[in-house]
């Protein structure tokens, strides 16, 4: 993520920033041990009451037999789709063109677990009960993330997650869900995590994303599968000697704001709205379905970090940090809402959008 | 490690204990996080002062030109091996029968990698110039654990390191250092670690060993091998967005006690003269090399945990929480020396031996 000097500047001096919970900074970290007795026994390699009571915690509230906590998602679902190819024989598996296997794990899939992905749907849009159906080859495996992120946090209707579901089961093909921002959707989509997740056979979350942790992801399934997932955790070198660090942060903070995502929800929304109110600017989805939602420019990324810089300088409100450039003519960044934007003066933040909107239409 | 309720019970509830540095609790974090400026910016994804600069610390401790951080020696060394392997096109090692990746690994070299290990000399004794002279088979890369943990953590002598250096840089084998202990061995070899590190290709070092931190390693090498081992790190799913936790415990942690390993070595000695004069009992090796050494007892493990567990109540000292069987009559544990034996009274102390003596005497 390549920062201009002086969009990211500035943005570093605004008083209030939109997205987001806060800085990334160790006082994540001293916030959850204030909590904690200093006696609290160290969880040691997968065992210990602080591993084993979270874990616990956990497949309950996503409606599973069991769950083990994993460093990273980037782990958990190599190793989820890996036990589900080998259980299968067969090391094919469909997923999105964006998804977070395809683009941001350096091919681990394929170079550590030789494992061969069919990219199903245009990668502009959601995945569809057709897309599935007409995979022309056996998968072991499909990888659906909730929220879709890439194209800005979309998600299909519930009826079309039911029916690729039932399409799966009666297929044998393992349904594995891409949980990484699955507590953001619950408002959207009106369900409980245990309803959504009932509908996949493996569920991965983090509680870095929406939850505001400091690393860490859950993966879930029947006792069988975790088991295997365990031994392939040692084998990735994740199984550590402690991972409370992560641990104890991923349930501080999962208990702080997993009653919060409702607002974040409402919040996104309200925003958005303000942004598809300026020229040249939308957002997608248009209306948003969880937290997060992307914001598009039609616009040069050098016209417009000038134009926001401005904007930072003059309100003490920052939107982004950074923006990245589609074509010469258009660019975009990525929005989460959390903690930080119940902060800001409404009367202050429509100031930044009439601003946005004065000086776009300054430049054309 | 299985524990046997008395023992394991009388243990816990001792005033002493001879080995480590103290209960692995939060309190290991707290006491870190309290030196720590809470504004101080967290690492992403491998950028950012905190990881970069203990990286540059530990690459010019070790003598090497880079270092990375991972989360776990497990994940660095599969990694070292693979790219060793890769850049020879040859995926064929050479390392000790009771090496790391052999034996707490579960295989993931072989079912992660496809790199087959060729097991050098008997599993009771050392690596010497002699085994890696005679392997049959071409090798890409040699792995020497120092000191050899398995077998009491016994080290060879210093030129046989320097001739099977020179041997491997003749014939073309790379070679890599398990430095899981380097730090305790450099006062019996009186080297500094950038020295005995300068006979090896690469490296990796851990952090709750000697150290006593949370978890953690640095795998050291040149520029294009540590590189290269960071796009592996994201491929096995160790590319945290944020490690601080154990980087920042594993720097206080070095800074506290780097200078202490030369006491500990001292005292590992002085415990093992004890232990050789008791009847049916010896240490392996019979001088410690390092802070640890295995104690051997040739007596039944039932008959030893009931002692052990009558001179913990007797005494308040306890020598170990378990007993690993090796055979009806035979039974032995691993010490490790860290703080906490210079808190033990030494006419305490004596009292153990000389009751450990009288119990074993009585039973035979």
């Amino acid at each position: 993520m390549k920062e201009d000097n002086r969009l990211g500047e500035a943005f570093k001096k605004t008083k209030y920033q939109v997205g987001g919970h806060g800085e990334r900074d160790i006082q994540t970290l001293k916030e959850v041990l204030n909590d904690y007795d200093s006696q609290q026994e160290s969880d040691i390699y997968g065992k210990g009451k602080i591993i084993e009571d979270f874990q616990s915690k956990m497949a309950e509230y996503l409606g599973k037999e069991k769950a083990v906590f994993f460093p990273s998602g980037t782990m958990a679902q190599q190793i989820a789709l890996r036990i589900w190819c080998d259980k299968k024989g067969l090391k094919k598996v469909g997923y999105h063109p964006l998804c977070h296997l395809e683009i941001h794990e350096e091919d681990g899939l394929k170079e550590l677990h030789h494992i061969d992905p069919i990219l199903l749907a245009d990668k502009n849009r959601l995945i569809q009960l057709e897309d599935v159906v007409g995979v022309k080859e056996d998968i072991a495996c499909l990888l659906l993330e909730l929220p879709q992120r890439e194209i800005g946090g979309q998600l299909p209707d519930y009826q079309t997650l039911e029916s690729i579901s039932a399409y799966c089961r009666e297929k044998g093909i393992k349904l594995h869900l891409d949980g990484a921002r699955l507590f953001e959707i619950l408002p959207y989509y009106k369900k409980s995590a245990a309803e959504i997740c009932s509908l996949f056979d493996s569920v991965y979350v983090s509680f870095y994303k929406g939850i505001g942790g400091i690393a860490g992801a859950i993966l879930a399934g029947d006792k069988d599968f975790t088991e295997e997932s365990k031994v392939w955790k040692r084998r990735h070198g994740g199984d550590l000697i402690s991972l409370y660090p992560y641990i104890i942060s991923s349930d501080y903070y999962f208990n702080k704001r997993i009653h919060k995502m409702e607002q974040y929800y409402e919040e996104a929304k309200e925003l958005a709205v303000l942004f598809n109110k300026c020229s040249y600017v939308s957002t997608k989805p248009v209306e948003p379905v969880s937290n997060m939602f992307h914001v598009h420019f039609d616009l040069p990324k050098e016209k417009l970090e000038s134009i926001l810089a401005t904007i930072y300088e003059t309100t003490g409100i920052g939107l982004t940090s950074y923006l990245r450039e589609i074509s010469k003519e258009a660019c975009y960044y990525e929005v989460s809402i959390g903690d930080r934007f119940a902060n800001i003066p409404k009367k202050e933040l429509t100031m930044v959008f009439q601003l946005l909107n004065e000086l776009i239409s300054g430049i054309q």
